[in-house]
């Protein structure tokens, strides 16, 4: 690559920081949140600011492509038919900020704080997206591409993006590409980049438990009505065993062994015990015995509960027997097991394990395979190489807990693999009060996108 | 009793029914909600009414106490020492409303549909208190007492009564009496007068479970952490046995065991499964094998979840594992448990399951005594006599699966057992959304109280 480019482009960040950084504070004070019917303008509003954004630096072809909910944004960039083409992917909305009352700062009301910008959607994924465009903005201010650049930018990714695979369906054409950057992961530690090799899928589900029409007195009825908050309980009490085992008939079908070698790797990452409690907070860990935790993590599926809702709950005392009980459960999968095969193996529990004293229903929410990069994935040598000049030392390839469906669904549909990374740390607190995003790690991911983009 | 005396009264009651209906209609609109901080004034309001209406229908040393919290009226009208004295309890504070999307008409804003009177407080107890005001000024504008009349009503019932031990304490002269009415009870059906000579008990808790200091991503940690609403549904899950026995080290400690004769007592009354199932709209019943419906109502302990809240439970995913997990649990005690041993069996059961993953609290909201009336209440035949002539048959004598601490406070303190009845139905729908009052019954409940009132 040219060092001169390389050098002007850091020059231009780094004179326009400030700037860069207030265009990411606008971005962060539109409360895209997929999930929650009140702010669905605001989700359109973000879309339009990131089509606004990328047409202002040069981008062409610039669409909001609207979708059955929120639109997805393409744009590209094709300097030479001959240089490789890189499809950027990006998610702009954030997931709900509840319980607000937990956040020191608004949730979308942008605050710097010491090294940290506090904000939903700082580290999740608006930041990420924005070192991208702060990186291509730089080298287009200061020279040529010398690669062709395509964005992809959906607004669902929080609600399973229920619109990606029918458009990457309709657009296999459009979205043609040689490898895809994918920066929806997170880094290890500051001082510790990061490439994700595998991604664990996801089974969402709300289960709810009927019993009386209404809500019934405690003391009138207590005795001979089956309590459903009190039966939902005991059906997700006997969810797991005494070892941390999911018990749902069949739930571990088709999930994948790790090997020795694999096992090996990943312990030397150094990802132990005390390194998950001093991010927790927990006096012990939980989980699944016999793997150690950054298996259980990366290589491992879960079953949790993430709500939980039945009767009174306010201040104070309210003397009944609720007329329902609800849970959200959702389990994260790996390789090879099946969304569907999960929600039958739930619903025979349900059926094998369910009183005849109450009803229940069970609903998917969403669902998603997991994804395990079965050779390296193009690109990835010269984004480790990227990595490796700015941090100055090799980056750690890892399994990732989390879950990015689009990595599946773009292998399955475009026949591409993704170059798994990110920016964020993994005590951003995303998906959680006080998400922030550690600005110096931010910085340092633009110089290594920069040095990416120009390495070809 | 002189017949004219009762007929004058009756004939008072039924040219001014739409009056007495009216003002109940006020009393009704007052949100007396004594759990709730935003409706402490309402509570003062509905004290104020009472106090207003005392003292019109010509009550004497009518007084609004004050106490810690909601205050309590006394009013007396003693007409003749060597009369026996009959102290009639009431509460004028009622349950909260919620949900509110579940009521058909406003909880306070009191609607008359076919036979029943609409509105929270109709069954319990605003509508027994005025059927007790009603008969008394029936009485009063026709003629005079033939009994000594003294009034208690607190507005803390619904909040386990904190102040009325102390007060019954402070005040044991001017609450002297020969014997008490209370009308906070209920009938089996509008067909079947009753008599309650037993109450459950009560001990209420709410318990926190805590997990990591900050909602968690399910993906980045879900694997490692213990979920603070698995941990929560396993503990509760484990409270009963496949018979729906109660767990806890001790529970049944002091429960005395039902005679063959009460067995078949009770049973004669007829309330069954079916009975039960069309009173509540469960596809089966639950509960303690081994005893009858009426038995596992009034004369069996019980364990319910009154409130569950985790993470995230409005509409759509969210996916977190939860900083912590609360549950609202409440015990009916019988006869002689005693509510302080039920908190340390439950936290002994904590202690011995809780796994070390988490961190737990426990709260005791309130807790009272069950009563159970050794011989026959001072005045019960009296009150028999007014229920039969005005039904036509002998009352129903039952156990009563509610919670009526102040009987057991007012035995153990004023030393008077209590004539337990009340003119509310099974289907009144109390503590529930869309609670109501079957006016038919409210009518001739005040018929047998001005009978009961001209019978000295």
């Amino acid at each position: 690559m040219s060092k001169t480019k390389v050098t002007d482009a850091l020059n231009y960040y780094h004179q326009n920081q400030s700037e860069f950084l207030g265009e990411l504070f606008d971005f962060l004070r539109i409360p895209s949140i997929s999930t929650s019917e009140i702010n669905q303008e605001d989700v359109q509003k973000a879309a339009v600011f990131l089509q606004r954004k990328l047409t202002e630096i040069g981008f062409e072809k610039v669409k909001v492509c609207s979708t059955l909910m929120h639109p997805i944004i393409y744009a590209e960039k094709i300097v030479d038919p001959q240089k490789p083409t890189i499809l950027i992917y990006g998610h702009y909305d954030v997931q709900p900020p509840d319980p607000l009352s937990e956040w020191n700062t608004p949730p979308f009301e942008p605050k710097i704080e010491s090294e940290y910008l506090l904000a939903r959607g700082a580290s999740d994924m608006k930041g990420q997206i924005w070192a991208a465009i702060s990186a291509l903005q730089s080298i287009l201010q200061t020279g040529e591409l010398s690669a062709n650049i395509k964005f992809l930018i959906e607004g669902e990714e929080e609600i399973g993006s229920p619109s990606l695979d029918p458009f990457l369906m309709e657009n296999k054409a459009l979205l043609t590409c040689d490898m895809i950057l994918n920066p929806d992961g997170s880094m290890l530690a500051p001082d510790k980049p990061t490439i994700i090799y595998a991604l664990r899928g996801m089974a969402y589900f709300e289960l709810r438990v009927y019993g009386p029409s209404a809500d019934l007195h405690s003391g009138t009825f207590g005795g001979v009505v089956d309590n459903p908050a009190n039966v939902l309980c005991r059906l997700i009490g006997g969810m797991h065993d005494e070892f941390g085992r999911v018990t749902l008939p069949g739930f571990y079908n088709g999930v994948r062994s790790i090997s020795p070698q694999e096992s090996a790797e990943l312990s030397k990452i150094g990802m132990d015990a005390d390194a998950y409690k001093a991010l927790t907070g927990v006096p012990a860990l939980g989980g699944e015995a016999g793997f150690q935790p950054i298996e259980r993590i990366g290589a491992r599926p879960t079953l949790d509960v993430n709500g939980l809702y039945a009767g009174y709950v306010e201040e104070g005392a309210k003397t009944i027997i609720p007329a329902y009980a609800m849970a959200k459960i959702s389990s994260r999968l790996v390789p090879d097991q099946d969304p569907e095969n999960i929600e039958e193996s739930l619903k025979q529990y349900l059926k094998e394990n369910a009183p005849d004293t109450v009803r229940w229903e069970l609903e998917m929410l969403s669902g998603a395979t997991a994804y395990i990069a079965e050779a390296e994935a193009p690109g990835v040598s010269s984004f480790i190489n990227a990595l490796e000049q700015t941090w100055g030392k090799p980056p750690i390839r890892k399994r990732e807990g989390g879950s990015i469906p689009v990595a599946t669904s773009m292998k399955n549909i475009l026949g591409v693999d993704s170059i798994i990374t990110g920016f964020g740390l993994p005590d951003d607190q995303i998906h959680s009060p006080n998400e922030r995003m550690h600005l110096p790690t931010h910085y340092k991911g633009v110089e290594a996108l920069i040095r990416f983009f120009c390495g070809f």
